[in-house]
């Protein structure tokens, strides 16, 4: 199974009044850890319009944290991210969040590639080819 | 079941490049929907001191969002809130949230009511009785 | 000189882990302002697509905020809005942040409105009419 | 005079829908260069309790953002932080952001040392000796 590995400092911002990081920043670090996965695999990931002028975006479709340990400022974290399905539009990741030895959070992000039509509508469209062929793990569904 | 109705206007800083609200932003929607809720109750959300000087907060232990439809800047949402099950010291909130007919997402947390000892150590505790009567819900586990 | 006022509670997310509003939160309450005042008044604010198909946006050029006492959770912030300054195609905002009868922000914006372009260069173009009409204060430069 | 140079890529969260960055964003990451450079100093940044168990913090007092040209996603910015005032118990830093040979913010954030007594009250105390030490630049003020 494809395995990607990114960290991250905490920063001031990320944190609450309860001097903890406030856990909807956790889906970020998530975000933004698949991202670098996609970059180093040479796809874009975010928002884009490509050489033809077509406009693309992964939208989410589901996210979800479960939250195991606290984490605080100028921690630095671990993210593991793996591919935990591959479908003919969707990708699933899995996420470990790690602060040393501690395990903070693990989540699950699925992710669907769209064309970004005029006015905003988004259709799936088949992962690029490039991306399943590096990732190397059968598709599902 | 108890049954909460937030409002809530979306912002240009909730969107994204995508042109549409990120969705980690849905998080941020849900949490304030619930401590509107838990203020209405009578009960205090967030993290605060008490009158005996002890300290409180409700962190989460699990949270999850799936995607219906994207919401755009200027749209109005209406957040519906439900508590799913009421433990001794937990409280799993359930999220509608709609943008007129469309319903764009629904989502899932689960907060713990915790002692927030020296050293920022987190300590269940049972839910404010005051909180458990106002609900009406039995206790689960 | 046009003035408007908004309101605003302050939520868990706006706080960081010294216990009160984190700085740049007060970028995104002057902001929301700015917008509600220009939905008021019938103007388009944040980035849009008109019916010909052209697409606007609002950037800043310079945005700057002075703290005078922190603002913390559950607070609610009275935020006046006046138009310090009308050009050909920019606006520069102040703001008057206070919560009950104490000041706790005052800042300044200042934004231009811009065509965005195919590849997304911005070109300033003249303020809508109808807006520097209902503002009724003189252009300056 | 100290300088300092910080490193930072854009995020896909940093961006709104007009496509580039939100400007609230380029405080944070001012902060973030000014944290990394005070940890690099030995000073120990954001809001903390020392050995005798008191706490501190240092809220800022004003914040100013020049915007020159758009940052959009993926964009690495080289951002260069010096040291433009040194107070008895503040510090003004001015900050250059730049993208490649582009300059795409210059900002300016002035911040005071305080100690964080019961109750949230901040109050300003001398800036840590070892770090005007460090920075060599006299006091003003």
């Amino acid at each position: 199974m494809y395995e990607f590995h990114a960290r991250r400092r905490i920063e001031f911002s990320d944190t609450d009044m309860a001097g903890v990081v406030h856990f909807a920043r956790f889906f970020i670090f998530m975000e933004t850890a698949e991202h670098q996965m996609l970059t180093g695999l040479g796809v874009r990931p975010g928002s884009y319009r490509d050489a033809s002028g077509r406009s693309f975006a992964w939208p989410r479709v589901t996210a979800t944290c479960d939250y195991l340990a606290p984490a605080r400022y100028g921690d630095e974290l671990d993210i593991r991210v793996t591919v935990e399905r591959l479908g003919r539009s969707s990708l699933t990741y899995g996420f470990d969040l790690s602060c040393g030895p501690v395990r903070v959070a693990q989540g699950r992000i699925t992710a669907v590639c769209c064309a970004l039509e005029e006015g905003g509508v988004m259709t799936p469209v088949p992962l690029p080819e490039a991306l399943v062929e590096r990732l190397g793990q059968p598709l599902v569904g």
